[in-house]
């Protein structure tokens, strides 16, 4: 990518937002699921109103993205899994500049989150067998629609084809108002239609086959996005790979609670990989089969959702976008104070608000630009039926607005599901403000009657006895005060036996309650990893001319708390003293656990034009996102370069390593280390 | 556990190793892969031989066991995944404290592989497509034997099934000592037997199904220890879930290679889930179907296995177990000398022998006995084929002599297969040390002439000319040369065609080459975290008398960059002030990043009894690991207290976090501090 690919993104991305303020169809289509096709479509759309820089304009997302994407695969950010065998798609590997950030990015993530809530980290199984995922409701609802290309065997989203012949009929200027309005309405529910529905409106709109403009199949079919195997060796056990880790986490929950000393709030935190079988994933780093997701369940008393530490968020303002707001006509997310929209009631509780201003400073913090930066309230059709409320901050670029993080309020649905399931009861208790009376019922068997009258079968006489409910017991002391003796079934002896007076007592007792038993709610933020990491890389991105203004090098304006390596360690000249005083310098960085690099070997071509190579060797570092360079250009003081101003220190040889160590750990900025040694 | 208890296990424990050197079957067994009932006869077979003791020793190593099991349990460092649903076996999660001890350990691997030899860490996808498994030989070779309890459909393995036979065969004192010879004979080999061998052995034997006695299916069947799954809907597209993460580096070696300058040795490491689907797992902890693995490809030039940092290991003497050694009768593992093992050849190179030093600091470093962790070198049949040496780190647990970590050279298997069977070439290269003068054939086909010749079929033709080998195109030369034209057949065209002397030049040419190219060895050490994690529990668990001498309390002796949390923060008496200190101390320390637990609630009733309820307080500590309890006795300073002497000191309120950090991160010891503050 050059300068003038530079500043045409600049003037797309300034009309994407124009745009979006037109309500075009860019946005809610990037923001959603939509794959390559159907985004060109969108976009084509967005060129046919620009049509006057058309041609300047056109080809901007997809070359900004190949430009940036084919950076980060030569630098083994990541790159297709298996590609030497053609790749399976949806499938991606990290490289060792990749994995650098996404431990850096996890790091921070632990000190933001899990370190500073005092939440607690577990690590439970990817594996899950199938009964869990029946009682979640994931082997019924977590599927997708799809049809089948007839002839050919291919398999598409049904939502993507009607969304995509909705967009691309509304282009025709030749259609009635009442049309427009037609596939305005189907656009906004699409997500949301049954198989039949969405098998309608592919025989009324005599949708084909994309490509290949086959015929077909009717009715669309779910398809569960979950892998399936099994366990052992039977066939019999079948399992699923977890979509998300939360399952894990609720499961557990009374082992948690109870090593928290049985208080609310409890907060779980979990890292780890999840794998979902996307029908067709495209969208390269976005839209993977298997991805790392880092996840907090944090359970709270659902009648008292209000958050000590919300005064310290509830100043921030940035870009929201509430539900209403993307009913009404051309409105876009604005700016809104977080303190505002938690009392108004637009966010449902302070604790949901809580982790929408903590997830907002994590990613501004991490690099992510906040003016491309909004949290999306889901509409009420959207959300998942036992949600309060969920909002989801959506990051933009090149493939749209794209949802990295959700924070959902999910209500007591896992736990009351998997309570229901297993019979095992997943309750926390509180105390009360004031002691309460309750009547209780009280049977109390007279074993010794009850073992002369059945002997062998007492016990069970006396389970069922025990197991009655309220008005089984009542009506039975009734029948037996008025006639003495009564029937009574006892199931687990298949008959009916005849109770007397005698054999059991049956009464009410008011006690005094001091605790009340209540499923919590469970506020969930969930941060897809790799999309956050890839829209960094999009934002941290930038070209700028070389010195010689001959060429256009590229940079990723990487913090140095997110960036790979921290620092390059250059001897100016190959030269044994210079050597010698880099590896000094290395080996104290890596005894501080600094990640860096070091080229100790220049080529004689190398030396023969020093300043070139001193100025290739740093364009090399730049576009990896080094944000310091250490040449070593004296056996005692050596010159620290940063990245993006390119101004430089010296620093004499015992120093180098502590410094550049405290800006790596972010505890200096190079603006303090300019101040102190220039100063 | 109480002190009896305790006892016994020590006595337990010499008893096995002078057992073991009278070369009884608890080694080799607990070695491998035996579950616990074949322990359990393994065990009996010991007893036996202990008689007069038996009645001591008996239950000791089960009841160890299960007392630290339900310490870990109870404290969240592992639980039986899904227990709620009844479990899965094979699958656990780990709780905040078995989390915190993984991240722990992975750290310190960081520090000590990764960091220390500049390797590159990756993370690759655990979903793999049939294909690469394919070609490393896993579809095929990644198997256990089964048989089929005929009536109820239980699946057992082989092998265990003989190998029980016979140790319980052996307890009888009655039998033959050719029948004893040749029990010890099958036994030797029983690992290494084929599917109709170990049929032939269990009709022979007359060997029945565990617990029910009935029939077993015959012949044994293989196994595939591999996840299946399918990517997409049309269920064509076959996967399996890694049971290793070697694969993904091997695919992308050329990757690796390429950004590493083209230069070896070259070092990826991986940390990442991997899947086995067990027949019948047991043995908890160390047999899972899912868990962590830490795997280190080290890639060497065959001819050079040279390491240069090997004399920084080669003094270390530790326990090492030939193979050579297992095949004599009566022998153990002997303390090496890790340079003359190398040097006499019995490892079988430098760069293997300095992964083992390595690892042994390692594990050493962690807390693992030394006195219990052993080198045992693959016996030749135990091998895959393809490895050129391999010696697994064995740690002596209840359960045995566990493998925790592999050392495999893998010679060029891996890289040669993959290369085969993508038709991508995984080599590297290296400059030789003289330039060498090579014949290289040269085909030159005159396209004009063959245009006219063939037209449309000219390409194919080309191609085909092109395509010769050596010997095929010699031959071709000397017809034409004798005959003026020649008959040539054209594959792709499925016929043969006449080829005229002008319509191709073929020449041998003389050059001069500077580089050879080779497909390089793989050194790899993998390590099973959890298995190591287990066995640290073992060892650093411990009980000790109350002060009062009236209980036996727990403690886990985790080195401090171990431990789960670092210290407690415990204000002495319930007050104000107090829990002031105490949150100063905990904000601090959390900055610092230091894990710990901070308890600022204390009942009435422990201020009514407060010495035993700070004695109490420890205990829990203790039981948790924790290294440093802060007890907050003043608002102006503090006593620490070391779990493993429970010695005290004075300190500040001021510096007692910065002191009880500098111990956390391994920069200062308990007598440092201890030395410092009351010299």
């Amino acid at each position: 990518m050059n300068a003038t690919e530079q500043s045409l993104l600049h003037a797309f991305s300034k009309k994407s937002s124009t745009v979006e303020d037109q309500e075009m169809p860019i946005r809610p289509l990037n923001a959603s699921s939509a794959e390559k096709p159907e985004i060109d479509v969108a976009i084509g759309g967005l060129f046919d109103i620009l049509k006057a820089e058309k041609s300047v304009v056109e080809k901007e997302p997809e070359a900004f993205r190949q430009a940036v994407g084919n950076i980060l695969e030569r630098r083994l950010f990541y790159n297709p899994s298996f590609d030497i065998y053609g790749g399976i798609t949806g499938l991606l590997d990290y490289g060792p500049s990749g994995r650098l950030v996404e431990l850096n990015v996890l790091s921070l993530w632990r000190k933001f989150f899990v370190n500073e809530e005092d939440m607690l980290e577990v690590g439970c199984s990817a594996l899950t067998p199938e009964i869990v995922f029946n009682a979640s409701g994931h082997v019924k609802k977590f599927t997708d629609l799809m049809v089948k290309d007839e002839v050919n065997g291919a398999f598409h989203r049904a939502d993507h084809l009607v969304k995509g012949y909705c967009e691309s009929r509304k282009k025709d200027v030749t259609i009635s108002a009442e049309k427009a309005a037609e596939l305005d309405n189907v656009l906004a529910v699409v997500e949301d239609l049954s198989a039949e529905e969405l098998g309608a409106k592919i025989k009324e709109y005599g949708i084909t086959a994309p490509h290949t403009k086959n015929p077909l199949s009717h009715p669309p079919r779910p398809f569960n996005l979950m892998f399936q195997t099994f366990f052992g060796p039977t066939g019999s056990s079948l399992g699923y790979l977890r979509p998300e880790t939360a399952q894990g986490i609720f499961v557990n929950f009374m082992n948690y609670y109870n090593d928290n000393g049985r208080k609310l709030p409890l907060a779980v935190a979990q890292v780890g990989r999840v794998f979902r079988n996307e029908i067709s994933p495209r969208q390269g780093p976005i839209r993977a089969r298997e991805f790392l997701l880092a996840e907090i369940e944090h359970f709270v008393d659902p009648e008292n959702k209000s958050h000590p530490k919300f005064p310290d968020v509830e100043l921030l303002e940035f870009l929201m976008f509430p539900r209403e707001e993307q009913e009404k006509s051309g409105q876009s997310a604005k700016k809104l104070c977080l303190g505002e929209a938690v009392a108004k009631g637009t966010v449902n509780s302070e604790t949901l608000g809580y982790f929408i201003g903590r997830v907002y400073l994590f990613l501004v913090h991490l690099g992510i630009d906040k003016e491309r930066l909004r949290f999306r309230q889901h509409k009420a059709k959207e959300m998942a039926h036992y949600a309060a409320d969920c909002w989801d901050a959506e990051i933009e670029c090149s493939y749209g607005w794209i949802e990295c993080v959700g924070i959902a309020d999910r209500s007591a649905y896992d736990l009351c599901a998997h309570s229901e399931k297993s019979g095992v009861s997943l309750v926390a208790e509180a105390k009360l403000a004031e002691p309460k009376e309750i009547e209780k019922l009280v049977i109390t068997p007279v074993k010794k009657e009850l073992g002369v009258a059945f002997k062998a079968d007492q016990k069970n006489v006396v389970e069922a006895l025990e197991a009655m409910n309220e008005q089984e017991a009542m009506e039975l002391k009734a029948t037996l005060e008025s006639k003495g003796e009564a029937e009574f079934e006892v199931c687990t002896l298949g008959k009916n036996v005849t109770i007397k007076k005698n054999m059991v007592s049956i009464s009410k007792k008011r006690t005094e309650v001091r605790k009340r038993f209540f499923t919590p709610s469970v506020i969930e933020p969930s941060f897809g990893i790799g999309r956050i990491m890839y829209c960094l890389y999009e934002h941290c991105f930038s070209t700028r001319p070389s010195k010689a203004g001959d060429e256009q090098l590229n940079v990723f304006r990487f913090s140095p708390l997110v960036a790979p390596f921290k620092c390059t360690v250059l001897p100016l000249v190959q030269n044994q003293q210079l050597e010698e005083a880099a590896k000094v310098i290395s080996k104290q960085l890596k005894s501080d656990g600094i990640k860096h690099k070091i080229e100790i070997t220049v080529t004689l071509k190398q030396i023969e034009t020093i300043s070139a190579s001193i100025g290739k060797r740093y364009a090399r570092a730049d576009e990896l996102g080094v944000p310091f360079a250490i040449t070593v250009d004296s056996p005692t003081s050596v010159t620290i370069r940063e990245r993006d101003s390119r101004d430089q220190v010296r620093v004499s040889l015992k120093e180098v390593a502590s410094v550049v160590t405290s800006m790596a750990e972010g505890k200096k900025t190079w603006q303090d280390v300019c101040a102190r040694l220039n100063g």
